[in-house]
């Protein structure tokens, strides 16, 4: 068996949360219908949906790249075009997932400096509208957190999403880590979305404490979505063990409260590494994710201590994730050790 | 919570074996670097290469959808087609997945009696070969078992490898019941595959007591696989909980003996049945499917008292479908109420 | 050169129409705006809707696989199907273009003795309407005339066009010889189409003495058509040269006359060989193709004399496609020396 | 009929030179075997590979983008990657057909102040070779001439073809242009493609005095690229008329006069152009494009006289596009309307 490690590597490479797998075993009992078309599966999607303050429709996918390309396709026709920013993971991190499933075009933009879409940016892409010549703007797709760990207010999500309305696009957001986001906001899982403009969101699970599975949660009418779901092979047979995931994460706002634990956790990694000779802050810690400059003598040391890894970005630039599973006294061991590691290398 | 139940409804629809639960627990310690490169992933890819004699590489994606459609993108152009019965799964009930993520063509032939693609039905096709008019046939795909419930014998397998390997082709098969075509052929899982001739497999879990997951066994090299598994949003983050389900299921064959146990109950299932007055095998029960005419007035009463599904054929033929976890009791309730709601309805 | 023959193996060998080439020579003066913009190009589109009798729109494309996978695509999602008979051309003869450019699935239907869907054998297709599983049927596609040569009469346009709009689906004409039908049934182009239900037209020109291009008629609102058409690579710069043939052909009816004397030398081949001994007709002679089976020592020699295909179906069987430029000199030298030769066989 | 006029706007507006009309009358006699299987068509065929000093294979297909779709196909799985500028025909003005028909990604790169490629702006992108998470990169993708205007010399193709292959790429040149780069460059089409490394070519017909038809000629063996180009949509069936423009243009090298021609028009236009005063070169005339930057005033007026498109890049930039039918006094009259127009707008 594998041997017992904790590291900062990414929250997906973390224990899936002690309540989600007593609720796997819990449900395990007797048969029940597949596809979700068991009463348990049902009424989870209605409490996620109401998590949202109604006027929403769940749907179970197995993970994030699916829950991103099945709304795209969904959104998105074969001579549509969806815009992102250049680091976002729909762009460099899914092969190709979502020009393969919806035959549609990226449009990428370099974002601002807090790797967001800003309307700004955006406007040139109009003059694309109603070109024979070019894909038609038809989504934004913006990512809660981002991958720099920074996160959109909800002024800039209202601001993108009106943006996106008034020209024929609909809005969507790819929140693998949308807790975390919403832990940062201190704010309800409404407001960031339904409230806001957001027409579909990929609600992560996997970041935060779950095994696998994930929910796109639908704001808009996409009455296809099941079909979609399917033709992009995302749909599983044994729907309740994804129910039973978000029931336990549902329970008294697990999901929130591991999130907002891992947010803090990082709060307190990027704290204590500031403070270390050498080692400066690369990006803001707004949720989650910490990116810093490590000397360059000790950062193999340190992964060797607690694996993580480079940055898309910046030379010597480290990426540090805390999970919900990460403790106070990993954190103040990896500081510790840099701290140590730094004085070394600076004497 | 659900209420407790069973049924003949699907494999899919049964309980996730308690071997698989205690596994994923086990693993659930410390972190693990996600999407495979965890040494205990792969640890059990190499034992499922051994499974079936070395000489071939596995991949873990999420479901059987996501195993044929990557398997059938990896070894079919957009330009190619596949050769199916018209029956096969990749035809009925996939949405258009392998056309949507191959771009290529299904070639849908009719089958024998017992829905198996025959050499004799494909020759024809074999005129498509060089013509610039017709999608040239790449792969032929067959399903151990067959919908219908049927099992190729291993000649007929070698039979029509040998045939896709002289014009051309490569051979698909498409495993979600592997196992219970092995224990129904008392054969090796090499036997039936590799030394048959088959080039790739879908092999199936979560018909034999998985929660999810299955593995795609590439007997001819793929190289680009794992490419065609995230472009087809089928590579999992956290994959030794897909890892954690196979070693379960490979310690002390627990996969052949829970399939083996399936497959007899649902003889068991047949046989009784059989002795129904009114009750009439629609199809040989060669694994853990079966297929019998009821009388048209006690369906419903039977559906009401354990659920199953139509067959997709047949005016009053119905699908039972035993599974890891069916027991005799259960069987012979069933039978004994079939033979009491027959006789009453005959009074 | 190419040396001067004439033959019958099909309507696209033959010349292109002079009108045709008289039409493009007299368009080629100065510069016209190119992709469609230039208002030649418009006022022909506009004489196009007006044929039709206007409530419709026109595109130009290259081809009819480019017509035919092009309207598709603007009417099936990828989670779509489109109902064709099997030996319908898009199932046959586009290499998969329609899978490939849409990312749906065909179903594929066997049709009754004249080649012709009806709704009998598409009912049980209703079935996959709102099932997760299945591509939805959203598309009837028939071919007019069909690829036997028959003719859809105007009451069963209308009985399919009514099952489509009853179930969702929309009602697609792969009209490659639609003058050879509508002279056939002596009917306005509306009749067949616009007020029959047809909801798009892949209009043919090529077969009927065209060069190249074909229109796309939309009777159904379909406004994002030409960002379809520049996606599957079908929008042409130079577009007046498509105009112009079109243009050529309007003028005084040409495409009807020209089709309607196809048709007329087809009946007449297929009247002279029905009275040759061991000649029969494979298939009644409705517009401009003739089936018949020929006595077998012939077969060669016939086709030595002047060119021909086999039929996709029947022992013996050939097509013969008459075109606008065949004579009744080479339809008569046709016939006779079918007669010599069946008298020497038969000596 | 059409007004006679002439302008500036692209080369595709352009007629259709007459001895391409005159061989498309000559080649119009009797019928010829469709899809390619005619005699004739074949010859032309050989003729072009010929022009390239053999050990390469030429496919018709109907138009620019047609041509580099189907070659992209051929060389790019869904799961690969395509390296192009931003501003690359491909990224820019086919409504993602690339993304469409290949299933794949565009790498989009910014290019030098030339808009061409280099070995330097691609090298981050090898870093993506062999991780599961990016679509691989297969292709680089150049165009020829660039969309500004310019030439890659012989020595820059060469290093890009280098580095291509030593990275498993393949080196696909888009050539709208080519005849304007082989004129420009005064070198042999083999010496700038097949002995300068391209592996494949769209050849391109259209802006340089045919009406419809390129060429994809194949340095390196893609066998299937007829199935693709049919599962593309683009095998017209009356193949030769699209031999017979290319025969005429391969006649005497008018393929290559009408480009030289072209190019010259463009440099009489630059050079006249920037003598006016206020008017200003904002890229190297290298062929047969001219973007100028214009006295804000007179581009409406400009325009009026004769049409042109405002460039991708730059404020008050404009693109003016000589032809093969481009006359001196054409651009005398233009440039004297210029300086007329400046003197009138800076008094």
């Amino acid at each position: 068996m594998m041997e017992f490690q904790k590291f900062f590597a990414s929250d997906n490479c973390a224990t899936v949360h002690p309540r989600v797998m007593e609720k796997l075993a819990e449900v395990n009992r007797g048969h029940a219908i597949s596809y979700g078309e068991d009463p348990y599966t049902k009424q989870v999607l209605a409490q996620i949906a109401e998590l949202f303050g109604g006027s929403c429709e769940a749907h179970f996918v197995f993970n994030g790249s699916g829950a991103n390309a099945v709304c795209l396709n969904a959104m998105c026709p074969t001579w549509g075009g969806i815009i992102c920013t250049e680091l976002a993971h729909i762009n460099c991190d899914e092969t190709g997932a979502v020009e393969h499933l919806t035959g549609g075009k990226l449009y990428t933009l370099r974002g601002n400096a807090k790797n967001k879409l800003t309307v700004e940016e955006m406007e040139p892409l109009l003059s694309k509208i109603g070109s024979q010549h070019a894909s038609q703007p038809r989504v934004i797709s913006i990512t809660q957190c981002t991958e720099t760990g920074t996160v959109y207010k909800l002024d800039e999500i209202q601001t993108i999403a009106d943006f996106a309305h008034a020209n024929g696009m609909m809005l969507h957001m790819d929140g693998a880590r949308f807790a975390n986001a919403v832990a940062a906001l201190n704010c309800s899982p409404a407001a960031m979305t339904r409230l806001a403009g957001v027409d579909a969101l990929s609600f992560g699970l996997s970041k935060n404490g779950g095994m696998f599975g994930e929910a796109i949660v639908c704001f808009k009418d996409l009455p296809h979505m099941p079909y979609v779901r399917k033709s992009c092979t995302q749909l599983i047979s044994k729907m309740r063990f994804i129910a039973a995931q978000f029931d336990a994460m549902l329970e008294n706002d697990l999901w929130l409260s591991a999130a907002s634990h891992a947010n803090a956790m990082a709060k307190r990694l990027s704290d204590g590494l500031c403070t270390v000779n050498g080692v400066f802050c690369a990006a803001p810690t707004e949720a989650n994710e910490v990116f810093v400059v490590l000397p360059h003598q000790i950062i193999e040391p340190m992964r060797a201590f607690m694996d993580f890894h480079d940055a898309d970005f910046g030379m010597d630039t480290v990426r540090l994730v805390a999970s919900h599973d990460t403790t106070e006294q990993e954190v103040d061991a990896f500081v510790a050790m840099a701290r140590e590691l730094a004085q070394k290398a600076a004497s």
